[in-house]
């Protein structure tokens, strides 16, 4: 497998050059304080050479090595403990977190790039820094003052990590029947009784302590969704010197035997009468829960982009170096006995395929970080609101179509490889393997889709979704007269009108079918992202058509053609997906249970 | 994972009611002479009976053990053994094959239903009899009378295994630059020395001999494809007795390891001078070859219609069990907690896209395997042209576009599980990595792609490919007052024009631009499929429309439900196609290789 490298020059691109990040950040009293300019070049810089350095290397030998059970305790692939005390030290598992108890205070614009590349280069290891930091977020928006000082501090420093505790075997995606306990204490704290499953990096040896956020009902919770709280239960309770106290009474009963991410631990957790403290108001967990899960959901996104750009630095090494038949023009490398294979038609749609999704989905993950630093950090509060919006709206697109197109970009890359991408040698099944879960947890891309059409979209009859419409609406009238441009913006203002014209139908439809929301769903998501994309791809046009002329390194003119790729292969997608979401409900919901 | 279950009464429907199998096999004296259809009927009974009571039980064992290794001699996992001499027994293995030498002489259209049961009971253990018959038909169609009858009886009674021996480390698409060598000896037979990769149960433990037919270059042989002979390399040479006699000098030097079929055995073989036989005459070796790999590739295609099967069974079992949530309409089940997924309209769409694409798949390779023995059994000659050239251009079609199918619906019934699809325990995430390899293996599928745009589109101008669409014609044409399909026709009709439209677009450029033809090659496979499939569905609405009214099973009735979601939100799928085909290569071909 190619090595990893960090893609610094097309992040560099995309934050500067794009969205023009120094600017926006000294926009943001509570960024600038934190960052210039500099040293958030320095950070991309650092976060290249760690994950590139550190992280990569490890990938394929924890793939083979698993990690172990026995008795309870799990032991973590070589070099995994040794690569959490180097990030933990590097800072890194703080990187966003509260400057108040020690975190670094970057924006996310900032901290996304770090986490695609992190999870680009080992997406099993990411995933235990990347669960920290959200259940970080979540102590940190609704635990006491008490919890955020013990525990923070511990998790951004890398000392601890977290893990969120929610499924069991019967209730996933419904929440609202877990039957997992907690019964108040004398001394204020809760005793949790139950079992959880699924749980990423539940258990290891990586550190001292482990961090549970674990949802469970009070004895005198409503039923369903609105009956759950939530719980921090460490695995090491903490006494007041901060040393660590009693080992608390819950343990990982197994590991799952998984498809792929091998080298994290998936548990069973047995929670027998542990020691758990209250985050946030009684019956209140899920909000709390949700803060953190939305907080992963551009994460887990970012995975999905992460191993498609993995994907796509092997398969275009590949493809530059095999050589395999000639060219249909005639043979290029006459002194070889074939040409190296990206001289096929082919290969290069595949090449071009990857990259129309890689690049533009990394446009759209820092779009959607730059929302979400709006929502954090802007002065003006209409500001903030329309940045929670644009979140809320935004989030299920990126979870859901950057893992889609992940795995997409993943499968593309194997296939380029020819047999050699289904044997392990090369990487590619791996990579295929391990993202596929990106499209299952949390919560599946599906939910996701259910989340845009039906609470972001119908619920508020496409408020949101004006804010967005608005946001490209605009972009396209202000570069009308751009030369560049005016190949494009066409497509883009059909292409915006078509989502918006099935926005309205599905709104519609759904006043008098509430199955309308779930047939249009998956869809509608999928259209919404190609979409964006092509918005995406517009301002990169923008932003590269100026510097194309003088370009001799091909990076700018590049940028140009993998744009006219985007709209002539790739955002043509969305008629058709626009003409089946047309077809309404009907054909789904007819088939009796016989009928299947 | 739910047991497998051979898919019985939708076979019999898609033989019987779709196809009238009888009247066909009736209609074909090579084939009535062999089977009347009470004996076909008692076949498909028997193959249900041992495909899902003998190869499905060993199939998650199979990939958890794999086949191991240890100095040239390989071992099979539990069980395997044992199977491939319970089908040698039933005579499976020589169900296809000729009646002179021991074959039972039966018609593709009946053979290719055991094949989809026997893959999507156990695809590992399914390749060993696939490729032994893919074997034979080669040396029936090229063999010396000698060879014929030294080797097909026991390749046909299941004694002896065969293996195609093509790729090398550098030579994989590109036969044309393999090195392997074959030297003349004085007998008559030839010194084969080389090295071959990837080849499917090279070795094994199953059989007490292994035939390998093995691509070499004789000492003269002309430059590229046209230099190119074929072998037939016995591991034990045959006495005149038909005893076994000397170990031959070859030997497996090592296994791959996969990510999937890993019960079966992907062989690094060594050929050290070993012995072999001339088959068919020098230098026409790929011609021999393609007739192997030609049967192979309905065989891989429907390799992932059997796994696609297997996949919407085990998701049509989960969705009707696991609760979650309720219905968008409210509860469905009151005295349970949630509601079966089933309820969901999400999950119905991914159900039906299993089933619209299983369904129809089932029935597109009946009317290949139907062309197939229209080109071997028809009595008129113009009659077997005309089935040999809707073999050339449908069999590309059917291998990709069945295989592509086939990794969606197993993905997608992945999907349906949630995070228990990616863990071992439901069988889902091992048949996602085991229907992968059918996109790769026999020809990539976008070599198949360009093979069909190539080969059997351009370079006929549209010949073949006007069959095809007269064919499709024709049947709107006579079906035109048939009351169930009025809905449906138009949609058809229209996308049998948009086919038309850009298949006549593509011969045009492609006249300009030989770099068009692999530019449209993937989309254009994906556009003729689709359309093939609108046909299937059609034809399955004919057959089905006039039982529907006295249905109670929903057999019937479900069959029309599918066709319809068929219509409403797969076919549409053309549209965006056919708009990527028409923007041409440019965008393809532009980048320099600094500019990926």
């Amino acid at each position: 497998m190619a090595d990893y490298q960090a893609p610094l020059r097309d992040i560099r691109f995309v934050l500067n050059e794009v969205f023009d990040a120094p600017n926006f950040w000294a926009s943001l009293p509570g960024v600038a304080d934190n960052v210039d300019p500099d040293t958030a070049d320095a950070i991309l810089e650092e976060a290249g050479k760690i994950t590139a350095g550190t992280l990569a290397p490890i990938n394929r030998e924890g793939d083979e090595q698993g990690c172990q059970w026995n008795d309870g305790e799990v032991t973590t692939p070589e070099g995994f403990r040794e690569a959490y005390k180097t990030m933990a030290e590097g800072g890194w598992v703080g990187l966003g977190g509260n400057p108040e108890f020690g975190g670094m205070g970057m924006p996310k614009t900032l901290v996304a790039q770090f986490e695609e590349m992190m999870q680009g280069a080992n997406m099993s290891f990411g995933l235990a820094p990347m669960l920290t930091a959200g259940a970080c977020v979540a102590l940190d928006a609704h635990g006491s003052q008490q919890l955020k000082e013990t525990y923070l501090p511990k998790m951004y420093d890398g000392s601890w990590t977290g893990a969120m505790d929610l499924t069991e075997p019967h209730a996933g995606t419904d929440l609202g029947i877990i039957r997992t306990k907690a019964e108040p204490r004398d001394d204020g704290s809760y005793s949790i009784t139950g079992t959880k499953i699924f749980i990423t990096w539940g258990e290891h040896d990586m550190t001292d302590n482990i961090i549970h956020f674990v949802l469970a009902k009070l004895p005198d919770a409503p039923k369903g969704p609105k009956g759950i709280s939530m719980f921090l239960v460490p695995k090491y309770d903490v006494n007041e010197d901060g040393s660590l106290g009693e080992r608390n009474h819950f343990s990982c009963g197994s590991l799952e035997k998984k498809m792929g991410i091998k080298a994290s631990a998936t548990c069973v957790m047995n929670f027998d009468g542990a020691k758990g403290y209250l985050v946030g108001e009684p019956n209140k967990g899920l909000m709390a829960m949700f803060t953190m899960m939305n907080y992963e959901r551009l994460g887990v996104g970012v995975q999905g982009l992460g191993a498609a750009e993995a994907s796509l630095q092997n398969a275009r090494d590949y493809a530059m170096e095999r050589t395999q038949s000639r060219a249909p023009t005639g043979p290029q490398e006459k002194d070889k006995a074939a040409d190296p294979i990206i001289v096929h038609p082919d290969v290069r749609r595949m090449l071009l395929t990857m990259k129309g999704y890689v690049e533009g989905g990394r446009a759209f993950s820092t779009y959607v970080a730059q929302w979400l630093d709006v929502a954090k950090f802007a002065e003006d509060e209409e500001r903030r609101k329309q940045g929670d919006a644009m979140v809320a709206l935004l989030t299920p697109v990126a979870k859901a179509f950057l893992t889609d197109r992940g795995l997409d970009a993943c499968v593309i890359g194997q296939q380029i490889f020819g047999g050699h991408g289904f044997i392990r040698e090369w990487g590619q099944e791996q990579l295929v393997r391990d993202t596929r879960i990106t499209q299952i947890y949390e919560g599946t891309n599906g939910i996701q889709a259910m989340d845009l059409m039906g609470r972001k979209v119908v619920a508020n009859q496409g408020k949101y979704f004006e804010l967005f419409a608005k946001d490209v609406a605009a972009f396209i009238e202000e570069n009308s007269d751009n030369d560049a441009l005016r190949p494009y913006l066409g497509q883009l203002a059909a292409a915006l009108e078509r989502l918006d014209d099935v926005t309205e139908t599905v709104i519609k439809q759904a006043g008098e079918n509430p199955n309308e929301v779930g047939a249009a769903a998956v869809d509608y998501l999928d259209l919404f992202g190609l979409t964006a994309l092509g918005y995406m791809w517009a301002m990169v046009v923008k932003a590269a058509a100026p510097k194309a002329q003088d370009d001799t390194s091909g990076f700018y003119t590049g940028k140009l053609k993998t744009a006219r790729f985007y709209f002539d292969r790739l955002l043509p997608k969305t008629v058709s997906l626009a003409e089946g979401i047309r077809s309404g409900s009907g054909a789904m919901m007819a088939h009796s249970a016989e009928e299947f």
